[in-house]
């Protein structure tokens, strides 16, 4: 059964090189969240090294599934869902991956991104994911995304189709990029008829100036959430009903033609 | 080769179950549109017969081509192109159409709403859309499609990979889709780094009340212009060197992942 279910973000500075420090922020914000009412805590991408850190420091801070014990012991232990961007180490390779685990500590979703990121991802990452798992969650079906994959309509329709009611998207989003924050998030949320949850970095790195601009979206396209460009936790609630009564007024899913999308997979 | 094309569109309330009237505006909207510096002229969908005006009278306002002969000597006598919604009529089917004319008075181009919209749609009109023509104009490559079409990502997807720079989409919008003219069209241009231009009524039509809304957003998704709900012709210019540079500085089509896309076509 599915009840209401709300969804916590952070958008902050973070820490970089530090995981760490990463870990003991993120052990205080699950802390603040739950204490805020929230069901889950969605943080940014690359979120446990910081992102412009360039290949040598994302293979230093990668991890393997066993390096995230600490973040499965805080959830365990606050009890709320964490989802977080983290590199990780698969086999020799460094994938740019993010990781859901639920409230009792279990590994419930890994994604990798599947669409990387010009000369800044490329430098640091092999396009390792080709995969679009969802799970379970609180009764919702849940998908994960990685900033630049929202940017393409495919992804997220990809998890819709696989009957995603949420997706969470960790970022790392700077200037001139605000027209992904202000429209394609909530256009996303719209078509798919899918709760959006989108975390920035807020901030400097190395040079790069995060936007912040993070978001929670609903079914209908109205952004529940949007926070300025400095560190903010943003909530909003998925809302059953009113997700049910979204895709009842318009099947925008089962009015798709799909026999004449063809040339979209050539 | 491309030079800067200048968009106008017109909304407007129109006139209702009256294409005699309608093409008397059309006439007066084109000199406006012409003298105003413009190339091409979009009105909103069904203009010619009003939207919401039930199956006998779409049957009755209904036309072939040939009925088409007014704007289209009103396109070649101004030099300017005409886009516009109609009640095309198919053998015996009524589709919801919308035709390009090129300055030179000429069809370049006749589209057929390929997803139709509820009880609203379905009541006057039979898919008989099926395909996605684009046509040349300025140097530019031009798609065309119906309002409730640009939902879905699918369709300006298919038009992009067809080599659009630029869609024109007449539309009737009404409450509570706000969200679509806010968000939607600016991520449909972003994502497909294409000029959109989408054309609204104004004003009540037999119960229904349009929003209005028009814009013309850039290929960066960018807003040029955007309409209040009122009477209002907006006017934008293609600047073949910016969508140039947009596209070099994000491979947004080069760096998409068709092989990973094979649920969509499902």
């Amino acid at each position: 059964m599915k009840i209401a279910l709300k969804i916590a973000l952070y958008q902050g500075p973070g820490a970089v090189n530090d995981p760490q420090a990463a870990f003991t922020l993120m052990q205080r914000k699950a802390a603040e969240a739950k204490a805020r009412g929230a069901d889950v805590l969605l943080l940014p991408e690359m979120y446990l090294s910081g992102y412009n850190i360039g290949p040598e420091n994302a293979r230093r801070c990668a991890l393997t599934a066993a390096g995230l014990a600490p973040a499965r012991r805080f959830a365990k232990e606050q009890g709320i869902a964490l989802a977080f961007g983290y590199p990780e180490l698969v086999g020799e390779r460094v994938a740019n991956a993010v990781v859901l685990i639920g409230p009792d500590g279990e590994i419930l979703l890994n994604y990798r991104k599947t669409h990387l990121f010009g000369e800044l991802d490329r430098a640091m990452f092999e396009e390792v994911g080709a995969q679009f798992p969802v799970a379970r969650l609180g009764g919702y079906t849940v998908g994960l995304l990685i900033c630049y994959d929202i940017e393409f309509p495919e992804p997220a329709r990809r998890l819709a189709l696989a009957g995603a009611d949420i997706i969470l998207v960790p970022t790392a989003s700077m200037e001139p990029y605000d027209q992904v924050a202000r429209h394609v998030i909530p256009a996303r949320a719209y078509e798919n008829q899918v709760y959006i949850a989108y975390a920035n970095h807020s901030g400097q790195d190395d040079g790069l100036s995060y936007i912040g601009l993070s978001s929670i979206c609903g079914p209908d396209g109205k952004v529940l959430a949007l926070a300025g460009t400095g560190e903010e936790m943003l909530l909003a609630e998925v809302a059953p009903e009113h997700h049910a009564a979204v895709r009842r007024a318009d099947p925008l899913l089962a009015d798709r033609r799909p026999a004449l999308y063809g040339p979209l997979v050539k």
